[in-house]
This record gives C-alpha cells, sequence and structure tokens, in this order.
C-alpha cells in the first residue's frame, strides 16, 4: 500500500484553504511601504521616505500560556492581538516605528476556523499599530502538539533614524517616569495565574469573584496587551526628551526598568497606582515581591523623560486620550546594586 | 501556603543561564551593520552602505517535524542549521543580501543544554550566511510540549536594491533553469518519511539499510539542510541575468517552481540528475507523483537564467566548487493550466 502526506497527518488543501482565508487579513494591513504582489518566497517593504542612516529594529516574543487560557475558554479572536503587542511594544521602546510583522502558527492538526481567528486578530493589531503584516507559516507538526492547541511566535521589524535612537544613554538622576496603563497581565506570568486561580483558588473560567467587579476570570484573563506604537509617536512627536522607553514584560517592573538604565542610576517608584482587579485576587496567594518579579501591576509601558518635560509627555498623552501615570523619578544606585534592587517602591 | 513561579514551572534562572551560555555564539554572527550593545529590549541593524532604494525582504519558517527526528537520535546541534536554511533559503531569491535572523524556541521545560545545542547550531549557519543572530525568544510554557521537545520558528530579514529585485517578471519561455543540489530532505516531508521509514519499513534511527550507501537511518534523516546564500551572491556577481530564483522547500519542485513564473509559463525538467539515496528508500512506499509534491527529490534552488547566461551561472558556480545541474527549461503553457502541471517532467 502506497503512503501519502495526508496519510502521514499533514493536510495541504487545509493549508491552502487558510491562506485564501487570511488574504483580505493581510491585506487590510498594507501600508504604502509594501510591495504587494511581487515575490513569491518573501515579503518585500520598502523604508519610509526621510530616515537618515536607518537602524532596523527588530525583536520576538511569543504569548506564553495564555494560550492555554484561550483554548480553555474556545475565544481565539485576540490572542493574536497579543502577539502583535508584545512584540511592537518592545520595539517602539528604541524610538522606531514599527513596519512589518511576521507570524509563525504550529499546531498538530490545522483547524482552519480556529487558525482563521487567529489571524484576524493579529491582523487587527496590526492595522492598529500602523504595521503591515507581510507574512506568516502556518506548520502542521502531527504528534507534536495536544489535540486543540498550538504556538505563536511573532516577529516585528521597524524603523528609526539613528540619530532618533532611544537607547537610554541619557538617562540621568532627576530624570521623571511617566508610565502608560496596562490592560492587565497582559502576556506575562500565565503560568503562576493558572496555577494560583484554576488550582490554589479552585476557580473555573466562567466563575465571576466579586473581586473581578463584573468580570469573568476567563474574560479578565483574556483581556488583550494594550499597543503602545501610537503613545510613543504622540510623546515623540510633541517633543518631549524621551531618554529611555521600558515595555513592562516578563519580570515586571524590576526586570524591565534596569534594563535601560545606565549604570550607577536606579528607579524610585510611587506605588499609588491602582491595579487591575485581576491583581488583588492573585494576590491572596502570591507574595508581594513574587508579584512584583512575574507581573506588569497595571503598569505596562514607561517613558523616562527629563524632569522639565514631564509635563508635556503628560499633556501628549492626554492629547490621545490617555491618562498618564507620574510613577516616579530616576535615582543614583551604588554601581554594585543587584539588578532588581535597583527598583525601589516606596 | 504561597504560590511562586517557580513552582508553577517557569524557571526563571535557567533563562537566565541560556542567555548567558548564548550570548558567545550570538556575538560570533557579529556583522559591521549590527548595533551592539544599544538597546535592552530589541536588536538593532544598519543598513549596508550603498544600496539605493534599499527593499527589506523578510521570511518566517520551522523545521517541520525533522525535530522528531532530532528529539528520537537526541542531536541537537544541526537542527537551528536547518532553521536557518529554511528562512534564508527562501529571501534570497528575491536577490537580497541576507541582514540578520531571530529565532524563537518553544518548550514544556528549558533544559538549557539542548538549547544551548540548538542556537549553537543557529549561529553557525548564520555565520555561514552572512547573517547577523540578532535575537530570540526562550519560552517555557508547561503543559503546553511533551517532554524533552521544542518547538522552533525562524525569522529572517535582508535587503536588496529596487532595481536589482529578481521578481520572476522577466522570465521568457527558453530561459534555462540551472539547479544546486539538496543534501536530502532539507526540512520537507519529515510527517510522510517518519511514517514510511518508522511505520511502514520497520526501521529505527541506527539502523543501516544497503540502499543508504553506509548512512544509518538517523544520519541521513538529519543531514543539515544546505546553505544557498553564498551560490545566490557568486552567481549574481558573475552578472548572470537571474529572472528568477526559487527555493524547492514544502510541495517539491510542481509547488515551487510556479510560484516565481509569469502566467502562461512552465517549466520542462529533465529527470535524469541522481537523487539522494534516501528518495530511494521513500520510493518502496511512497508512488512517484507524491514524492514529486511532498520531497525536493535532490534539487535544493533553482536559478532561471537567461538562456545565453546558462553557461556563466554554471561557471560562476564551478568557481566556488559547486557542480550545478542544467535541470530544464522555460516553455509556455496554456494560461488554464493548473498550477503544479505547469511542472513538467521529462
Amino acid at each position: 500500500m502506497a503512503t501519502t502526506y495526508r496519510d502521514a497527518g499533514v493536510d495541504i488543501d487545509a493549508g491552502d484553504e487558510l491562506v485564501e482565508r487570511i488574504k483580505p487579513f493581510a491585506k487590510s494591513t498594507r501600508t504604502p511601504e509594501v510591495l504587494a504582489d511581487v515575490g513569491g518566497f518573501a515579503g518585500l517593504c520598502m523604508l519610509p521616505e526621510g530616515i537618515e542612516n536607518p537602524v532596523l529594529v527588530s525583536g520576538t516574543d511569543g504569548v506564553g500560556t495564555k494560550l492555554k487560557v484561550a483554548f480553555l475558554v474556545g475565544k481565539h479572536d485576540s490572542i493574536g492581538h497579543d502577539l502583535v503587542g508584545m512584540c511592537v511594544n518592545d520595539i517602539v521602546t528604541t524610538g522606531a516605528r514599527p513596519l512589518f510583522f511576521l507570524d509563525y502558527y504550529g499546531t498538530g492538526k490545522l483547524d482552519v476556523d480556529v487558525a482563521e481567528q487567529v489571524v484576524k486578530g493579529i491582523a487587527s493589531a496590526c492595522r492598529e499599530s500602523g504595521c503591515a503584516l507581510l507574512g506568516g507559516e502556518t506548520a502542521e507538526l502531527p504528534g507534536m502538539y495536544a489535540a486543540g492547541e498550538y504556538d505563536l511566535a511573532g516577529f516585528a521589524v521597524g524603523v528609526v533614524a539613528r540619530a532618533k535612537l532611544v537607547d537610554g544613554k541619557g538617562v540621568i538622576a532627576g530624570d521623571r517616569l511617566v508610565a502608560l496603563r496596562s490592560s492587565g497581565l497582559h502576556s506575562n506570568g500565565y503560568s503562576l495565574a493558572r496555577r494560583v486561580l484554576f488550582e490554589a483558588l479552585g476557580l473555573s473560567p466562567s466563575d465571576r469573584p466579586a473581586r473581578l467587579e463584573g468580570k469573568s476570570v476567563g474574560e479578565a484573563l483574556l483581556t488583550p496587551t494594550r499597543l503602545y506604537p501610537r503613545h510613543v509617536q504622540a510623546v515623540l512627536g510633541a517633543g518631549v526628551d524621551v531618554h529611555a522607553m521600558s515595555h513592562i514584560t516578563g519580570g515586571g517592573l524590576p526586570g524591565n526598568l534596569p534594563r535601560v538604565l545606565p549604570d550607577g542610576l536606579g528607579v524610585r517608584l510611587r506605588s499609588s497606582w491602582s491595579r487591575p482587579a485581576i491583581f488583588g485576587l492573585l494576590a491572596q496567594r502570591v507574595e508581594e515581591p513574587e508579584l512584583r518579579r512575574v507581573f506588569n501591576l497595571g503598569i505596562g509601558f514607561v517613558f523616562v523623560v527629563a524632569a522639565e518635560h514631564a509635563q508635556r509627555a503628560i499633556d501628549a498623552l492626554a492629547a490621545i486620550q490617555e491618562e498618564a501615570i507620574d510613577l516616579g523619578e530616576v535615582v543614583r544606585a551604588p554601581e554594585d546594586t543587584e539588578f532588581e534592587a535597583r527598583v525601589v517602591f516606596e
């Protein structure tokens, strides 16, 4: 008996159908820089005009076990939004404007409907971030993933003029921290969050504990990651002297703020902002130091700006309906201060 | 009892150790364009000088269930080479020079030794391809992957001057196909190959069937994907009038050659090249049409060149010790010819 690819679990027709279904989504993200309908093996993108000494800025990320919540709830239309957010929020910390995005979708047996929902979410977030969904790979790997599961990887490229690169080198003591709220966990700490909520607290995704103020556990956990490219453009466009930017991703505030601080500097944070409700639930079983080093605790992105420009940054954000948080300031820290200890919560 | 991230299966220390171990590998791939030691959240790369109207060319791919063979054999030092090959061989079809590469490594529980081997292979292939390993994400997703398993996604970006973009539009009947040998399956068709070899033929990875001329099944299956960037540079650098290039990836010759052919054209192939031994073994249980549409059958990359330039291409390749294959020619095909039928095997 002859054996075929389909016998071995790979359905080329399903892959082809998915490609057809997602074409309009990808098309909806096209920017003027995209060279469409050229080249069969790769995505093609020009550089925007007028960028002197362009620096390409790139990053890759996944969404961790937030995926497991999507599987459990059976909701796949916003996890792609998370994927884009995790990647573009990283690259805009350099002052870059996102140019294009590619995704990798790995699964055991391709479910075209689920994959379509995922890619639709990716495309929607690409549009909101001003970047083109330029390509992707859908890999059907029989026996590698549990039934109904998949993994996602995202890849974003942006561009910034070399003279406008924001690299943290100009940060000095006295600089102010102007912060943007997160919408919840974003896409970090889900292995711990799931352990606490579903095991330690015995909750199910449809439960609506009083602390969540009407939301279900599943809704709170699947709240999409906020996208910060437009906030970065607003602040830079207002001429704010931005010395550094930090995306509060895995590792929380203590793990991410020091990544953009020169040696000898730390930050002092006012711990007074209001945390999204989900963190109150997690605090029932996770101690404060661990909460801080795993979760963003309500702060998704931080601008480090010259003290005299803090109000200008806040005003620029207010102009796009964003109520920024005056998070604290840059302070001196002994050179030998341990990485995370450079972040002090008041 | 308080719960921690480590209790939930995520070992931040293992991740940090991996980062330290792979730093020298990444450093070994640095090109003059890389801005090192700048920017904490993203990879930074300048454009090479003197490229007018630069077009960024990008692609993403994985290595499919070739991974399953790596797991079975316990050999992880060349699968990263495959990952780079699958991506850069796609982007160079446009005439682009690879600039940088990023990888995503997803696993249930991070095995630092295994991940180090994988990244070492990635870095080695990046060096050979002339591109910088600019970043990566190692995601520990408890409960998402079977013990000892992982998935890989790669992302490559290259650049080409717009006027030098190779896009297939210049292909005409009479153009010649100059082809490069593959080393074996490269990274496609492994679900079918594993089904045939391990199930239908009952072989194990350590078996050495006569047809494999001394190699074990595991060795034959893990033969690294060839990297074609230097071949492309050699041919373009020799001033060959290249009308199109095709990477023979998933879908084989019938699935990939038509991707770069204008409507109304097909190709006629001389079926006389010698196939790597592994395909003889697979042919015992897979019929010829299915073999052709799943595997590369020994052809990894094809240049479509002006007829009068075919010899120049062959000579340019001979100069870098590559014995090219005169694979056939471009012919007219009725506009309504089905995609794969545009490739005729003589």
